[in-house]
């Protein structure tokens, strides 16, 4: 289900691009590049000059760039943004029978929830995840995920492959796009948070930035080997036969919050993060490895609740 | 000051290994593979079976063993255990002159008071940290740090060469072996909570390990060069100019916190990151990037009060 070419684009194609922040403007700029005409407008007006050098189409109102395309790509900065353009009754008169694949970051439920509102209005819909950032957009580097009608995707894959990079359909189910995202982006900004303290806690003890990022660099080289055996483990419920007990980890943890806290530093996300590991301990699975906490987490989970 | 290949170990050399867990058997039995005559010890009897088998002598009692060898390596849980170890008066006198290596993790301070206490005992003194697990001891993956005087590091690392991979010495310092081993530990195990976590809100959203895991090993891999960047701001003092603004990275914070929690999921971790971001945000930086908050937390560290 994943492309990784840029396909020559279909002569005669046209997509419209709403919302012209720098990802919106990234978006718009790849498809211009790739020779599909391209409409786009934006809620402040001006957003579009470089892009009407370029080639691009500029509308005088939203209607109008929807008119323009059978295919309309938004992307802001998150769901009350796109709702506030796009459920208008005119917005949402101009975008029936067409198709709206919706690039803008929120949650699972709100990708679910737009797809009711698109069916109710007869608008053909995508919900879709950007993973890497605008500087990636149009080349070999950028990541998209797509969840929707296979078929829908399937028919308009042709065009957004001018985007570039690898595009991965996960599923017909709407949300799926955002729950990859946000799992990903659970495991981004929880490192980013990791990295920026460990930085912060460096410092403190004397050790810069530039000493210390070859070797945190060599801890980043370690995790794709961690996070395939963790996957696995979680899917077949194996949280024992770690050579590492959480024991073991809890105690380098606390290493970390009292160094930390010496130098006068917040260490609250460790201090998070040290909590499942003493509750995983206290509920009796001490000898079992880190993988526990993903159990002990979804414990809670409403699929498991009787 | 890092050396990577397996020298030839000198003919007629000795170590002794203090400490028989996992970790302690396996650096003797790198010893012992290596031709070095290896004098071994535990409290709790037995643990020396299989070595002895290999090669190494068995001491009865922790004076012989240390009255056995010049260089004496030590690695139990934590300074506590290597306290109770080797701060009685036989141990200590025994110690006398010779050269004691502490592996054992514990946090900067404990390293220097060590040092402080080994030399107002006439004892030669060495601090280490492991970085990489028990498997790799002896294998060209391991990763050791070492911190204290330079010259006593170079007289001992021909026999320290038998422990494989890449050895470092981070200079005379002796807390700065512990200081790496924790700016590190917290990145790793912030990251394992990251994706533990995320795990867990993927299976509530229908989404695998098996199906997560590439995925996450493609955020892995954009870490780094991010790390580097990072590391090179922070002692640069540049926190702006980042293309995604710490109010975006806020604002997936708050999708992620929301998901976890609509699914029963806790997200402490995540909200405790999601609070250092906030507080970035309130004291006025939210256009800088996300390497801001290494700069906030460090405001609070002694070495900036006045």
């Amino acid at each position: 289900m994943s492309e990784q070419s840029n396909q020559s684009t279909p002569s005669g194609s046209s997509v419209t691009v709403l919302g012209l922040g720098p990802m919106g403007r990234a978006l718009a700029g790849a498809f211009v590049a790739a020779g599909v005409r391209t409409t786009v407008w934006n809620r402040t007006p001006g957003r579009d000059r470089e892009l009407v050098a370029q080639g691009a189409v500029g509308a005088a109102s939203l209607e109008e760039a929807v008119a323009a395309s059978d295919l309309v790509v938004v992307c802001v900065v998150n769901y009350d943004a796109s709702d506030a353009l796009l459920r208008t009754e005119s917005a949402t008169t101009a975008l029936k029978g067409r198709t709206l694949v919706n690039l803008t970051a929120d949650t699972p439920d709100r990708a679910r929830e737009s797809a009711r509102w698109a069916e109710a209005h007869g608008i053909r819909y995508l919900d879709g995840a950007i993973m890497t950032p605008t500087a990636t957009i149009g080349t070999p580097h950028a990541v998209f995920l797509f969840a929707g009608p296979a078929g829908l995707y399937g028919e308009h894959e042709p065009v957004l492959a001018a985007l570039g990079g690898t595009r991965t359909h996960l599923g017909e189910d709407h949300g799926r796009a955002a729950a990859y995202d946000i799992a990903l982006l659970d495991i981004f900004w929880t490192a980013m948070a990791g990295y920026t303290h460990a930085l912060a806690v460096a410092k403190a003890e004397g050790v810069s930035g530039a000493e210390l990022a070859p070797f945190a660099q060599g801890i980043a080289a370690i995790l794709p080997d961690i996070f395939q055996d963790y996957g696995t483990r979680a899917d077949q419920g194996v949280y024992s036969g770690d050579t590492n007990p959480i024991t073991s980890a809890a105690s380098s943890m606390a290493h970390i919050v009292h160094t930390s806290e010496a130098h006068g530093i917040d260490a609250g996300v460790m201090r998070a993060a040290e909590g499942l590991a003493r509750r995983v301990i206290g509920l009796g699975h001490g000898t079992d490895g880190f993988i526990r906490i993903t159990e002990v987490l979804g414990r809670t989970a409403p699929a498991e609740q009787h």
